[in-house]
């Protein structure tokens, strides 16, 4: 038989997306700036998604039907515009507001620590936002993924374990062979209950500046790095 | 109100691969020649895909769940093998040999063309092949997609219109905002049924030299291209 390489095909890491790879506070606040500086983009965006697990919750208990995060950040929102003295804006301004999700940029590590581990791994998203946002942030970032994958693909929120199931099973991978990397230790610890590895990236700034976040090790996690570049050198990248 | 970028997102293009931007026929050849000289790889080639319809017709009819395309090609294979003497294969062998169609070859001009395209349109891949295919056949052959999408995550082959119309509802986008791009009719007409636009891609030695393809243009195709660069530069690229 002639030889095969096999080192063909790489393995597979699993990206969550919102605090991990990209700095969601910090965009939220930048856009906030832009578009309506008199408002308070600190608390608006730590509102913003603190209405984010409780609006999946709704979707999980089966509440509302199948809706993506698109949809969910922006019931969110309207929920959040009086709040802030905002409740004026129109249609057009509150559907471009919502998509600065589609818009928020990488933590400084990003691209460089993505574009080491592609050389040597398959990378995924592993994210609950959906498809069109994940696309949409990656073209407009530069983020270099080999397979955008979502929880819209398994009608399913993470920390549900068909999310982490699915993805290893979409790749015929024994779920040993994928490793999940987030800065989320509930997301990491899900992800382990179905056999996966883990990567914990610290992202002491996830949440701003005024709410600093403990990233201490967690000796379950395969891995601990301070960032994507951390986590390349530790994967010989 | 401050200016809103109005180009972002890029619109979409969304392709089709085995045939269009992949040489199935002169890979599986390749591979034949390969791992099997004494094959005739060009009928082989053919009766592999040959099978391909109605193995799809299987899944639509509800006769088989859902069945991904690595799992048909499988079932194709076995009962191709002993036809070409090669029903002593082993197990890996055969593992190896249907995962031909994760290493299929660009054509000469589909990485500049999609490279040209990618500068103003968000590249999709819209293919029956399954999703672990698709991102090892890009990650083999460095094929520059934004996402990855398939029959797989609507759990229906083209030409079903749900592969279409999910696509166009994924990014949020109206059917005529998408373009098909292909190197087949069926596939080009049932896109239009649904509302998208259409570019059509000749690819005469798609079925090899000895079987070449009419590849005369339809009136009612958006676009008529004689291979991706002149795709880009019809469009601007």
């Amino acid at each position: 038989m002639p030889t095969v390489s096999l080192h063909f095909p790489p393995p597979i890491l699993a990206f969550d997306i919102f605090g991990t790879v990209v700095d969601w506070h910090g965009s939220i606040v930048r856009e906030l700036a832009a578009l309506h500086p008199q408002v308070d983009g600190n608390a608006f965006a730590l509102a913003w998604r603190e209405g984010y697990r409780p609006a999946m919750q709704r979707v999980m208990s089966g509440e509302l039907g199948w809706t993506s995060i698109d949809r969910l950040h922006r019931m969110i929102l309207d929920e959040l515009l009086p709040r802030f003295g905002l409740d004026a804006l129109g249609e057009d301004e509150r559907r471009h507001l919502n998509r600065a999700w589609h818009r928020l940029d990488p933590w400084p590590d990003t691209i460089e620590g993505l574009t080491r581990l592609r050389t040597r791994y398959t990378l995924c998203t592993l994210s609950n936002g959906n498809i069109g946002l994940l696309t949409r942030m990656a073209k407009r970032a530069g983020l270099p993924w080999d397979c955008i994958l979502s929880a819209e693909v398994f009608r399913r929120y993470k920390p549900d374990p068909g999310v982490y199931l699915g993805l290893a099973e979409l790749f015929e991978q024994a779920p040993s062979d994928v490793t999940l990397v987030a800065a989320h230790h509930d997301d990491l610890a899900a992800a382990r209950t179905c056999g996966l590895r883990t990567a914990y990236i610290e992202r002491p700034l996830e949440f701003g500046p005024t709410r600093p976040k403990d990233v201490s090790p967690v000796p379950e996690n395969t891995w601990h790095a301070r960032d994507l570049l951390h986590l390349a050198e530790q994967l010989g990248c």
